[in-house]
């Protein structure tokens, strides 16, 4: 049989670094792959306490449906942390999701057409892509340097894209460069936003892991008109596997997104919900991010340390200011997917994410993310060894 | 501002019943409006055994990201559930989904484009259309008797409406009229989708919950082509507060769907997969929804000789062979919307669900779902008592 398929799903593909990733899965691999948090930091013990707390709780409740826009008190906390960290919340603006991933397709499909324009960092979270691509859009990539998303750039898309619905940005430690967008261009953001109508997607899921300068003030705070969404996420910060985020966004915008949520799965996990609550009111989230930050700062010194003296001179690394990757921007006609299928993983035993997939439109070769967090500091410094001495043979 | 949205959020509304049954959310209501599982059968301290073993095992595995489609271990279940039910699974063919809600809405993501025709039973699930109307489809409804959906409508709509892409249909215990599709039926439902070459999505969230006769094959198992999108649930059998259901699909159609939650949520709870595998591994499932099959079986014969005693002469209700609902017919002319809310909900304090949201495209007044789930045999007795008075007071 021959089924048809609806026309969106001509976008919705395989990726081929998908593949190339599985390949890392072998645990005789150092994989710097991935994005996960080291799972050694996890709060197991707490997390354990709080979930038996809300299962054995009277009455079941943390078992049953729960409403679709998130447990009413787990709304109010994350309200709070919205406020506490500078941005003006209430609980009714928030909307609990199946981790922040969710909110990128909600903001999509709540906004965009075929053919209507996403802008996007270049590179860009290739999650994004995987979740704006069903809606059928054209991407228009805005170039980065060491401040993030270049305005000049930005302000010339928008006034000469028409249709540009959406900027989809991740301000603080960009998944995949690292970088940060400066103070400066988050008001000029706003402002370009403003003066074309534009809504601002603010995917913040690195935020809290801040190793050094200062914290900036979200988009969101910023935003003077209601037009930006932004997303949060326990993932980094608590556990992925919860899957537990949240979107905060001006109250026309967040009931539309809650009603794709009802349509979507009814409603995120009861019981998670509630032991995130619970964990937020029994113990210190501030004092486990802190941990977090420690470790992350350390694996971050660790990785780019052992980059500078094993990797060949003319490999540059950026230097985040927090977050989980670096970035490498090798020699020109490097083709890091190349290299990771003939070297890296059978040689060198060591696996990376290859830029190109990252770049929405033309794709360039001689680019990779590193992720240090999943890691141990040994297995950091023993895996890229093994690769600048791959690269060094290969150069 | 004005914020310009994509033409499928004309599709997505609120419902004039959801505001109706927030009313119902009053304690002192008895409500029969939720499809609710009772509380009083969740298997609490088994789940909170199985919750801490797999948080506290070494690793952390269970809190960390893990395979979009699904733990693979909890995959292998399903499928050996799926084959003790006589539906040939392997693992392979699984799709773990955020309960099986997200499988309504994959499914016509993948298949449905705007305009685009989805045969439902008329009356259907509305959860079945909220899922569907962001991809604008055309419905055709296809009436029920005591056997199901008709099949002579069914083969008129195929023959004479053009790009039918999907037939949806629970085959057991409907929701909301809780009649069932007969054997001989099921047989010609996937002729007619073979002649037709259409998808068939069978949705099964209350199967296992049979009362009395036996049990029918699956449309699955009965499917000779790879057409069948078969979804399945713990929500009922085990908690809703797990959120996890699944999917079983010919592999072209499954590898789609699984594209789709990568995009859309990037997986389901890792935590709330592993302690479903673990239950499974550890307790008795089959012995667990004996107690629960034997509680709604109560349940359901006190509701429905309640029902004998007080309701009028006139208003018919269906006889569920299981699942948690019973459908009440009015007289004619009786507007059960009007009634809820002027005399239902403040007098007798009792809310149902109103059946008009339930049929896609010609609403009709004068019938009603009641669960018998979620309340006690108790409460039951007490709120049909109070309904038959108020509809003989006001008849």
């Amino acid at each position: 049989m021959a089924i048809h398929l609806a026309r969106r799903m001509a976008r919705v593909e395989p990726n081929a670094i998908g593949e190339l990733l599985a390949l890392g899965a072998d645990p005789s691999i150092i994989s710097f792959g991935g994005g996960y948090p080291d799972p050694t930091l996890f709060p197991a013990e707490a997390l354990g306490q709080v979930m038996a707390e809300v299962i054995a709780a009277p009455g079941g409740q943390s078992m049953q449906y729960a409403p679709s826009d998130g447990l009413p008190e787990l709304r109010e906390q994350v309200a709070a942390l919205m406020r506490a960290d500078g941005t003006p919340c209430n609980a009714a603006d928030v909307l609990i999701l199946q981790g922040s991933q969710q909110g990128l397709d909600f903001a999509a499909r709540m906004l965009v057409d075929p053919g209507d324009v996403i802008v996007t960092e270049d590179p860009t979270f290739l999650g994004g892509r995987i979740a704006f691509d069903p809606c059928e859009p054209v991407y228009a990539p805005v170039p980065m340097d060491d401040d993030g998303m270049r305005m000049d750039v930005l302000e010339h898309v928008l006034k000469t894209r028409p249709k540009v619905r959406m900027i989809y940005t991740i301000p603080e430690f960009q998944n995949p460069t690292g970088v940060t967008l400066s103070l400066e261009r988050r008001h000029r953001l706003l402002e370009l936003a403003n003066a074309h109508d534009v809504v601002v997607l603010e995917d913040t899921p690195y935020r809290q892991i801040r190793f050094t300068g200062e914290t900036l003030p979200t988009l969101k705070s910023l935003d003077t008109e209601g037009r930006v969404i932004h997303l949060g996420s326990f993932s980094k910060v608590l556990v992925p596997g919860l899957r537990v985020g949240w979107a905060v966004a001006a109250p026309a915008l967040r009931a539309k997104m809650a009603l794709l949520k009802l349509a979507n799965d009814t409603q995120t996990s009861t019981l998670n919900m509630a032991a995130t609550s619970l964990f937020l009111k029994k113990h210190d989230l501030d004092a486990h991010v802190a941990t977090l930050r420690a470790a992350y700062a350390r694996k971050k010194a660790v990785m780019l340390d052992a980059m500078r003296r094993h990797f060949p001179q003319d490999v540059a690394v950026t230097d985040p200011e927090g977050g989980l990757f670096t970035w490498a921007t090798f020699r020109d006609g490097f083709d890091a997917t190349a290299f990771m299928r003939d070297v890296a993983l059978p040689e060198a035993r060591v696996a990376y994410v290859p830029g190109g997939s990252f770049h929405p439109v033309t794709e360039r070769a001689n680019t990779a993310r590193f992720n240090y967090s999943a890691q141990s500091e040994a297995r950091i410094e023993e895996g890229i060894a093994a690769l600048g001495a791959a690269l060094k043979r290969h150069a």
